[in-house]
Order: structure tokens, then sequence, then C-alpha cells
């Protein structure tokens, strides 16, 4: 018998199986809009009722609902909701400038747009049929009906969720990750990691990076608690830990480094030791950092690699009986590749060192862009445009990353897109946009410039460009001015040279 | 991207990401034919090399290869690698009778035949165009050639196993399992059950039961060492999880009941005590033999409950937080139901009481019987036969088995085979066949035998009778002679009027 694979299953088995635990435990600081804790009866049901929201809005199965939205319960119950009526949830990165998106929203084709108190104001002008703003004006429309949505059935090739990159584009693309996609995900994560009905997990990682990883569907798939975080501070998570008894949560490693940095303060025994383990994914962790979560939290750490592409997890390195007998350095060494492919991945290195992978993780191509879908997706194979090497455990280790793409604080930057944004002010003639090591996000965005002859610019004013049209995150932190930048003899900038000299010194330089 | 879902995964991942471990440690007690400890990736070298002795035999992908032997470290390296290579199995039950062996081997339409060393002499008579003992003898051109496959492309639809069951006929049914069928079994069963790479198996279930409950494949995409054992007793198994550290292990009640038997003699400290997990399923476990896995062993219990039809894992009952607090006797009521559904299975009761169940673990139907498949799988939903509840919680009891089964040490025996059987003798003018319990085997087979007028026949010259005819652990334990048997008004026996006499006390009656 085939029945479709649908994220329908996940957030069913809570329902009847776990329907009266606490499921999820939205964030307590925004009093005004917090849901509190609810059971995943009650969840299931809020999740429901948006399924029946959009029917009533003439959403019909296929369309698109684009948000954009800090993390919280709604967001949650907003995916699962979306998802099981047959609907595709767009998930915009928060941080995003209004200009991006509402490229998003319209690219999507989205006619509903979510969006979170705090951001009603930047996104008001964005032209959309149905806007809400989360919060208790729009929960009786949105997510306590009494109406139920008819249950259509689903094709588990069609769209679940469509998730925009940075990628190394100047505009994000539209991955389109289906049913099977992220059923397969959720399933494959939630064995590797071993979550059970008795775990608790933080929501750390945005929502919308990949869907939270996929995690909301591992996790209702056990039963296990979420608990909403909707600002990462190192305190403020070893708190909720505490709190919640958390066993599992993610970040990226500037997220690891700032719960040790707290930790060095934390009065009394840290929060978790023994207990909790933390996957951490979005860059390769300093083996420094690595160590240091075994040591001084007791935490397991678990890496992961992947990309949205690939829903996201086709690589993971977990301590194994084989290293109980290394001391942590040691270990910490073994434990900063990528890791090894996860069940029902295939991860290789192509002929020109790009890491490659076959899966049925991997995305069903790109929202309306054929041309890029046949340039990532090759005779079966998904090219992740990272270089990297697989040693001889069979495990992979990303060396370089081929897209230009600067990484801090777990954001993907395109560096393309920073350039494309210094280029449209007069006075540049040139400009390279490079990653360079900083302690605490892992990299920053360094912008080096040539200007046109004549004309003046300062490192603030050129700042502020960028701040006017992009996201804060993705604007250099510094500028530099030159009278020339290093090229090939065909006339490519040269990258690797730019950076070399400000990696002196750092053993981990993923560039 | 859509990759075909196939069991290739499991053994790909263990010899690419654990290859250097010991996968599999072969029965020792037969020196003479035992392959004793193999690395994951000598075991994958062998059943590729399976997989090339299929193709040299001219067995072309799609035709089965039927097996009848213990288990052994071969049964499972056939498994991998007949469907790894597109062939299909079709495993055997050792305990059948030549003729019913046969049978399988005709109806399957299997070329090829894999026996016992064992099994050799009473199994030489069955005409097949491929007949290999396994051995010393036949591992040159089974298990240890120099060619590799051709590896095919595998449609996840297409068979990889055909198993054969009692069922509820005189004649066996073939059982279709696809490789999507046995991938989302083998996923959500390791998930389930938490299976890690630091977890160390022993193989008390016939592996030809279900492909051994679909557990070769969950272990080996965890690199889980598997360890074989051939013939059950309490305290071989007791001394086996001491010897190999095993964390878990599958069997029937009258296993457990062995085993805590073997416990209370046993010197020293219970081996897996506080780490080691037992699977218990072919019947429901009495309330105290689950009370006394708890407290006597110290073993976690888990209760599944399935079907050669589905994989067989659609529910499962595993102690839960919410169990915590409840004292054993408790907490062994709670955990003696059939347990909830699994990820990806819908298992409910219809309007007669009967449980069905809808998941992508039920069988793609009977080979060549459409009729057989008509009537079990009806507008999407599979009827299991049994009958059963669903109870608050979502939890499945199974209160009644509708088709006419007795299940005897976790073998399912077909009254109406042993009927058929008996009629055939020809003082015999009526027949009923019933479960009635036992204390070692759970139930035990008994014939109400009506004589025709003027013949006689023994207790002694029936069971004979079977046992010429029929498996041993089919055939009446008693028989009593009767002047009548209770029938309905239209002459059906009322199998439930002439059991209950024999049940009274037996709390645990499933008829």
């Amino acid at each position: 018998m085939r029945v479709p694979l649908s994220v329908r299953d996940f957030l069913h088995r809570a329902e009847h199986v776990y329907g009266d635990r606490i499921g999820l435990v939205d964030e307590p600081d925004q009093p005004a809009v917090s849901w509190g804790a609810l059971s995943y009866r009650e969840l299931a049901r809020r999740a429901r009722s948006f399924g029946a929201a959009l029917a009533a809005l003439g959403i019909a199965p296929g369309e698109r609902v684009a948000i954009a939205a800090h993390n919280s319960a709604r967001w949650i119950a907003a995916l699962y909701g979306t998802c099981m009526a047959g609907r595709v949830l767009v998930p915009i990165n928060f941080r995003l400038h209004a200009h991006e998106v509402e490229y998003i929203v319209r690219h999507s084709g989205a006619r509903v747009l979510l969006v979170d108190p705090e951001l009603a104001e930047s996104l008001a002008t964005i032209e959309v049929a149905h806007r809400f703003v989360f919060g208790a004006g729009s929960d009786p429309e949105l997510f306590d009906r009494q109406d139920r949505p008819v249950e259509i059935e689903l094709d588990e090739d069609q769209l679940a969720t469509l998730n925009y990159t940075s990628g190394t584009t100047a505009r994000p693309k539209g991955v389109m990750l289906t049913h099977r996609n992220l059923w397969i995900n959720a399933t494959t994560f939630g064995w590797h990691t071993g979550i059970s009905d008795r775990d608790a997990f933080l929501h750390v990682v945005p929502t919308f990076h990949c869907n939270g990883w996929g995690m909301p569907f591992s996790l209702a798939a056990m039963g296990a608690k979420q608990v909403v975080l909707r600002r990462a501070s190192g305190v403020e998570i070893l708190r909720r830990i505490d709190e919640h008894g958390i066993t599992m949560l993610g970040g990226a490693p500037a997220v690891a480094n700032a719960i040790l940095d707290a930790a060095v303060g934390w009065d009394g025994p840290i929060p978790g030791t023994g207990t909790t383990r933390m996957l951490v994914a979005g860059a390769p962790p300093p083996t420094r950092t690595i160590e240091r979560i075994e040591t001084e939290l007791g935490w397991e750490m678990i890496q992961l690699y992947g990309l949205t592409e690939t829903s996201p997890l086709i690589t993971m390195n977990r301590r194994r009986a084989e290293y109980d007998a290394l001391d942590p350095a040691a270990r910490a060494v073994r434990l900063s590749r990528a890791g090894a492919p996860v069940l029902g991945a295939r991860v290789t290195v192509d002929e020109h060192g790009e890491v490659i992978a076959r899966a049925n993780v991997v995305m069903k191509g790109y929202w309306d862009d054929d041309d890029a879908s046949d340039a990532a997706i090759v005779e079966g194979w998904f090219h992740t445009g990272d270089g990297g090497i697989v040693d001889d455990e069979g495990y992979v280790t990303i060396s370089d990353r081929k897209k230009d793409v600067i990484i801090t604080g777990g954001e993907n930057v395109s560096s393309i897109e920073v350039e494309d944004c210094l280029n449209s002010h007069e006075a540049i003639a040139e400009v390279a946009v490079i990653g360079v090591p900083d302690d605490k996000w892992g990299e920053t965005v360094k912008a080096l410039v040539v200007l046109r002859p004549g004309l003046q610019a300062t490192e603030a004013e050129l700042i502020a460009h960028c701040r006017d049209r992009l996201a804060h995150y993705k604007c250099p932190t510094t500028v530099e001015l030159r009278t020339e930048l290093a090229r090939t003899a065909t006339g490519k900038l040269q990258k690797f040279v730019l950076r070399a000299p400000y990696w002196v010194g750092h053993t981990r330089q993923v560039s």
C-alpha cells in the first residue's frame, strides 16, 4: 500500500498519542501576545483553525502563504496548519529589509502575509491581498475558528514549503521542498539525533531557517516538548534550559560561543550537564568551541551539515563509541568534521572538489527558475557549492565555500548581493566583499572599495548606504579604501588573495 | 529530488560509515560452518557476492530466491544480497514440513532454494533449479566471489521480499513487501526503539519472521552490532547478553518467560540490567511477565504489534514519562496494551470491531491471489483480522483474533489448516481445532473431534497423522473425542463456545 508521505503524520501522532501533554511553550517575554503553554491537542486545533482560515480567505491548495516573524508559537502553528492544509508556507528571514521581503512575497506569488507585531510598521507598505499581524487581534480569524478545514488528498511530491535562500546571486531563490522531502528529513533527523518522547527542545534557531531544520516535525512525532525562544542570548538560553529541563537545542557556532561566555559567569551548576545535546550547524565550529561544550558545559555536541536545498540534513557528526577513549581535545578534532552521510544520503566530492549529494531530502528545484535548478541538480546529483573532502572514514569536511557566501552568526550573506548594493553608490568604481574572522560571529562582512577618480565617500557613508537597502546583518561592518583590487589575468577578482591577510593565524578558515 | 527508497541504504551506510566495526557475529556452536565475527565491510562484500552469484546463475531481477534455514550470518547476508541486487527473497519457516516448503517454492516460482545444513536431508526431494546447502562447500560460489553484481536501478515499489504466512486458509499466502514498505518499517522501527550506533542486538526471533521484524536493516543503518542466536534458550540468551554486551533483543512472550525462568537460577548479577530493552511481540504478554521483566531483570519491556502484512510495525507500547510514577504492577497494566500507532500509521477499529490500518508499511498485496488481496485491503485500509479496541489514550488493545489463528510460542497456526489435515483422516466426521492456554507457549493446539459412526481412532494416532503432514508446531498436543460440537443455527462452529471452558481464570484470553 502506498500512502502519500505527508507532514500531517507528525502533528497527527502528537495529537492522538500525546494530546494531553504540553507540546509548545510560547515566549513569555511578550505577555500581551504570548499563548503560554499549549497541549498538543490544543496546538493541533489551532493549526487546523489556520488551515480553515486559509480556505475561508479563498487561498486554494498549492497557493503560497508568506510569513515574516520572529520565533513564536503562532509561527509553528502556521507552519503545521499551512502544510497540513495543502497550502505552501514561505518562511522569510525577519531581518530582511522591506524591499527584500516584498521581492519574496511577489516572486512567490503569496496572497497572504503574516507579520510579527514588531515588524508591522516596517512591512506595512508591502502590497498583498491579505496581511495579518500576529497577536490577539487576528487570533479569532486565524487560530481560534470553529470550522475545520476540508482534509484534501495530498501528493507526496507537492510543495509543503518554499524557502528563500540568499544563495550566490543578487536575488534570493525559492527552494521548493515537498512533503516527501520534509517527511524523510524529519524522520532521519529524529532517528539520528535520538529524539524521544522524553525530550524537551529549545527553539533557538530562527524557525524560518529550513523550517527550524525540520525540528517542529521531528519533535511532534514523539510528543516532545517544544519551547520557543524569541531572542537568543547566552544567559537566557541557560535560564530556559534550567526552567524547562531542556535536553536539546540547536544553534550556529556563534550561539555556542555566547552560551560558553554566559556559563563562565553562571551561578551554580550548569543547566543540562549530562543530559543536553547541542546541534551545531551553519558553519564549522572551531575545535576549541567543541571541546569547551563538552568540558565546560558537559553537553554532547552534534555537528550537522546541510543546506536549505537539502531540507537540510545530509551529514552528521556525533560522538561514537570509537571516540570514547580519546581526550576531549582529540575528540573535538574528530567532531569538527561536517560528519558522515545520514541514512539515505549519498554525499561525495566531484572532480572539481565540490561536495555533491543525492538524497530524498534534496529539493524539487528552485521556484520559477529552471536555469538555476538545472545548474544545481545535474544528472541526479545536487551541487552544494561547497568544496570539501571525504576522508578514509567516510566523513565529509567542508574546506572551501565555492559559492561566494559569508556566514555571519549563522546567516548566509551573498557577497555579490552586497557588492551590487555598493556598486549602486555613485562614488564606487570597484568593490569586493569578503568575510573576515570575527570572535563573536565567526565571520563578519568587509568591503574593499576603489573609488572613482575625483569622487569621495567615507566608511560610515557607505555602510549607511547599505543599511538603507539591505538587512542589517548583510551590511559591511568595515570598509577599506584601496587603489586597486587583486584580479586574475582574465580580470576576475581573486577573492582568496584579498581574504588571505585577514585569516593569518585562523586555522578554521573556510573561505 | 526523488531517489527510490531502497533497502540498499541500510547496509550501504554501515559499510561506508562503520565499515571497520564488527557488524555480525555468527552462531559459534557450529564451528564447521560458522563465519565467526564479520566487519560491516566484510558483510557487505559477502552480500554483494551473493547478488553476483544470483546473476551468474541467470536469476533475473525480480525473480524469487527461497530460503529455509535457521538463524545464521548467511541468512542475513542472503537477505541483504538478494534485495540489494533487486531479486526477491522468500523466507520460509524452517519448521515447515517438506511438503509445505515445496508448496511455497512452487507457488513463489523460486528457482533457487537455500537450505540449512540441518535441513539438507529433509528438503532433499524438493525440485528446484538451483539448490544450495549453506556451509563452507557453497561459500565460494555464493558468498566469496570476486565479481561484483551490476547495480541495477530499483523502483521503490518493486518487491524486496515475499513472506509466506500461515494466515487463515489451508494454504499459506505470499505477502508482497516492497522496498518502500521495508524502508519505512526499518526507519520508524529504528527511531521508535531508539536504535543507535552503541546498540548490540541479539537475533533471537527467527529471521524468517517478517525478515527478523526488519531489524537487520535498522541495525545496519546505525552500525549496531548483530549477534546471531540459532536456538533460543533462556540460559543461552542470558549468556550471550553477558558475552556481547547486548542492549536489545526481541521475542515472543514464551521467550520472555524462558528468560525469566533462567534468571531465577542465574549465578551473579543479571546481564543487561539497566541497559537492555526487550521487544515483545507475537501475542500479548501476560501482565505478570511484563512486570517481572522490569523488576526481576531490570530491562525495559517494549511491546510491538503488527503482522507480516504490515512489515510488521504498526503500534508500539513503550514506557513513557507518564508511567514513571506508577508502581511496577500498575505500569505493567499500561504496557500490556498493543500500543499506540507509530509514526505514519493510522490504526483504528471498524464498525465490526476489527482492527484496521492505513500505512506505508502495509504490503502491496498477496502474491498471485487478487481475491485475498481485495478482501484484505478495502478502500485503502488493511483489515488485520484481529478484533480490538482503541482507548481514550489512543492505544490499541487486541481483544479477539477474528482470523482463526492460534499463536503458540510466537508461531501462527491456522486452525483451518489443521482441521483440513484431520479431516483427511477417514475416521473423522467433524473437527474443531482451538487454542488452549499453555504455561510455556502461551497457547497450544487442541483438536476436538467427532468420529464417524463405527470407526475408531486414538489421540496418539490422530496426532501422528498430523505429524506426517504438517510442521510439528502446528500439530495438536491434545485431542478430545466428542459426540457433537457446538454450532450456530446456520451450522457454523461456535469456536468461542468451544474454547471458553479452557480459558476460565485466564485473564489475558485473546481468542
